[in-house]
């Protein structure tokens, strides 16, 4: 069980065939960079020579010195030529990679439909292939693509492709599950064949999504015998997507004992999923395992007493094994007992007896019910519960906004914003521009508060999103803002709820502020802006 | 093989448990009528009493005729207590429900931990409370939480439990694998020595997501005896959630030969997910297996041209079996056949050898660079092709829009647009309001169109969705807006992004309304507006 295995990670090439992907050679080096910290043995960074991304990719990667293997894929030579003379495999080398991955075919009906050639002279340009790039000395690792398919059609044949490869001198022999359409307990039979079968060649597994079942695939191969795992972070890959990576390597580490990476690089696992997640600027599911913000938040009140007592009785693992950390969420359904530990997480001291206590709590279910959702904006939680235990006072008094977006044909849009309002008595009017709507706003803000809250100028926005709540009205409809805000290392994040996008950017943009300044300055000497002050009086 | 199986579908109660999942009584209502089309054998309302949404449900849904049977869940009555004085037991009566899902303890660190009461008051508790609930004529479901985990570690206590749960006259034993951890032939074992045991009842599968291994383990649980299978529309649930019903279903049907819903049924699957999805607001993955939108959309340029030789070259099942459907993606990674195909598909000629192809092939490239994504917006896509292709004619000069929202402390936020424009030399400008700016802006835009193009009254907007594309500059950074409109059963998509998000709206306006009249028109008559009317030029 100590056996070492092999991650192979080809996020760069079969995760970018996923939908909504596209990296530029810039993101590529990033994400091979976290990836080698994590501690994955191959990375796979694209098809050399098919576009001018991954040209620039397999040259810059040269200057970095990486401990895991950078890996080049392509195709077996084209029908009826020599690999000699092909130009893919060319390409391959002259990308300058020590690993060459190269997909051929391993079922007989895709040698008819899709290589239109017959099945001898296919097992001919695999041996021809592998044998050109081994006499060029590089690792070789086959990728047989459809080979569960193709077995469970014609085992025969799919073998033989095995076989072929292998004699040509493959070093990996790699079952792809390419359509994602076979059963665990198959995968384990097809795997346990092969393994009879391989002399010299160790095999690996490639699984796809589409069942659902890509994760459990991969440990039911290892299971069998397969040594090398390929696999995307986060799963990313054309149509369901490839086999997870964040989800096979705890499972592999943590509960069938296999050492796969060092501890402390599973420690940076949910980091590297968010990095990833961030650079290819795709939304991460709350709920992914291991490492989605929810998957160790806990929202039941029973759970929630419990987890309290001992988190062994509703987590798995330790969240920290992989990088994560336990999260407590305030929601409807959650009683009295949530927003008492959350706000214990805060250090303030709330006495449940008291009636503001039972003010603030049916305040917060109020908004819940409007649209607010304070899981994702711990700071504007915060301050109302700050504020229902007399611990904010009053920052400025608000008296309006205006907000121009202009277009005039032929000409950029202009957007400026205007905001009044007075702080200790004086009337404050400014007027600023920005790159949008919101930017203008929140400009106009900082140039009226920057006077008395110098403290503000160190504070930016490093994430603004937002979600429209309720489709069926489309642009008549309610918005969610969510804004993420950051000084010096610290992040909060606020939110705010209008049926008009400005506005809620305004309650969010406000709540980061008014949290900004509530770290900077002692309690006491705090005062906040009241609620009255952010417009939601007379809504 | 053909053994019948019973889907236990738990979106209503275990789903709800997901962060950010709230549901009314309505929404309930609405989910549990569509699951009963879908054909699923139990729903799980919710828990009797515990709050006025459930009360509600239970009370109202008595009034509607489902083949379905739903149940109502709770908890094994009290320590030191009578089942007959529980007022948790006494809910799921007065609930009015047939079936009761009573969940209980089994694993031994549990019962000390959480409970904290001995080993043998658990086993009564379990036993009153499951004769009591049989005593009044329902159908009992026993949930054994943590099922597998008390196996691992107490064996003897966790059977125990089942044997006497089932000498109280439990239907049903459920293995619940409640945190998510085991693998899938810890479930295969595990469910073989219980049902070695059970002797009058039958078993179930309750499984979580947190390894990535809900639904093979459910799988791996069907193949050693179990056969009803608990889980959640779209895998919805606590932390990673439950088994995701949508994927279990087609594999224990179209993978196992199971008998579970009729054909037609079954292609309800998609459009099920996605209606739930919509009611719950809750963004569906694109790469959902089976139901998402790219479950078979292909992207790889070698990929597309296999499946349109034949689709079974990469696609795991005929889409339609599910109800959804295949679609080829326009992207960067394409080459100019998927273009190309896409024309095809939206019945315009487009000739490859024309300077006028080589040159929208180019722009969609850039287009797509600069944040616009075209696998979403169809609409905008056939526009730019139509118009390469000398299709479109100008529908109207633009001149300009402004957009103004106004807030002033203690009255509602106010949106007001301005519109300029000529049409066939005459100059529009029309004023008018909205419930947010883009309602604003649209309605000034309808307003200065529908003298003219009348047949614009019967186009409504049915989704609005905003995407932040560079999270790092936050507030000035770059928006993408889908515009998704409707017609007499019609839909189609359109985009528009720019630093402004009203900018990004109103381009994303524009081309639905252009689309809109190109269905309308005969498409001699079409005249469409210019790129440079959507503000495009010098920008």
């Amino acid at each position: 069980m100590t056996k070492a295995l092999s991650i192979f990670d080809t996020t760069l090439r079969d995760g970018t065939q996923g939908e909504g992907i596209s990296l530029s050679a810039d993101d590529k080096l990033k994400i091979a960079k976290k990836l080698d910290d994590l501690g994955v043995h191959y990375i796979e960074g694209g098809i050399p020579g098919s576009n001018n991304k991954d040209i620039e990719f397999f040259k810059r990667i040269r200057d970095y010195k990486l401990n895991a293997k950078i890996t080049a894929f392509g195709s077996t030579r084209r029908k009826d030529s020599l690999a000699e003379h092909d130009s893919n495999l060319a390409r391959i080398i002259d990308s300058g990679v020590s690993v060459a991955t190269l997909v051929g075919k391993s079922w007989d009906f895709h040698v008819h439909t899709a290589l239109q050639t017959s099945l001898e002279e296919n097992l001919a340009m695999i041996y021809d292939s592998i044998a050109f790039l081994k006499r060029k000395g590089l690792e070789v690792i086959f990728d047989a693509e459809h080979f569960f398919d193709g077995y469970k059609k014609n085992p025969e044949y799919a073998l033989s492709v095995m076989r072929k490869a292998e004699e040509a001198g493959a070093d990996w022999l790699v079952m792809c599950d390419t359509n994602g359409g076979t059963m665990p307990h198959e995968v384990h039979d097809i795997v346990t064949v092969l393994k009879g079968q391989a002399t010299s060649a160790r095999v690996g597994i490639h699984t796809h999504n589409d069942c659902e079942l890509a994760v459990a695939n991969s440990i039911s191969a290892v299971r069998a015998g397969a040594e090398q795992i390929q696999g995307t972070m986060n799963g990313y890959g054309e149509r369901c997507g490839n086999a997870n990576l964040c989800s096979v390597i705890p499972n592999l580490q943590l509960k069938l004992g296999y050492q796969v990476l060092e501890e402390e690089q599973l420690q940076q696992l949910t980091n590297t999923a968010r990095y990833i997640s961030e650079i290819a600027n795709v939304y991460m599911p709350v709920n992914q395992p291991y490492v989605g913000s929810a998957a160790f938040a806990h929202k039941g009140g029973i759970h929630v007493s419990a987890i309290l007592r001992d988190s062994r009785t509703y987590e798995h693992i330790a969240p920290e094994l992989v990088g994560n950390r336990q999260r407590v969420l305030v929601s409807e359904l959650a009683g009295q007992s949530n927003i008492l530990s959350k706000a214990q997480q805060m250090g303030i001291q709330i006495d449940p007896e008291r009636e503001s206590t039972r003010e603030v709590i049916d305040r917060i279910k109020e908004l819940e019910h409007e649209g607010y959702q304070f899981e994702g904006a711990d700071a504007s939680l915060e301050l109302l519960l700050r504020e229902a235990n007399g611990d904010l006072k009053e920052l400025f008094v608000f008296e309006s906004f205006k907000m121009l977006v202009e277009k005039i044909a032929g000409r950029p849009v202009t957007s400026e914003a205007f905001v009044k309002l007075k702080i200790d008595g004086a009337s404050i009017f400014t007027a600023a521009e920005g790159n949008g709507p919101v930017n203008a706003l929140d400009n106009a803000l900082r140039k009226a508060l920057i006077t008395y809250y110098p403290g503000l100028k160190d504070i930016h926005l490093s994430d603004y999103k937002v979600r429209v709540l309720d489709d069926k009205d489309a642009t008549a409809s309610k918005v969610r803002v969510l804004i993420e805000s950051g000084s010096f290392g610290n992040s909060w994040s606020t939110v705010g709820v209008s049926g008009n996008v400005i506005e809620a950017s305004w309650e969010a943009l406000v709540d980061s502020l008014r949290y900004a300044l509530l770290g900077q300055a002692k309690r006491e000497d705090y005062v906040a802006i009241s609620s009255d002050s952010r417009g939601l009086v007379n809504h």
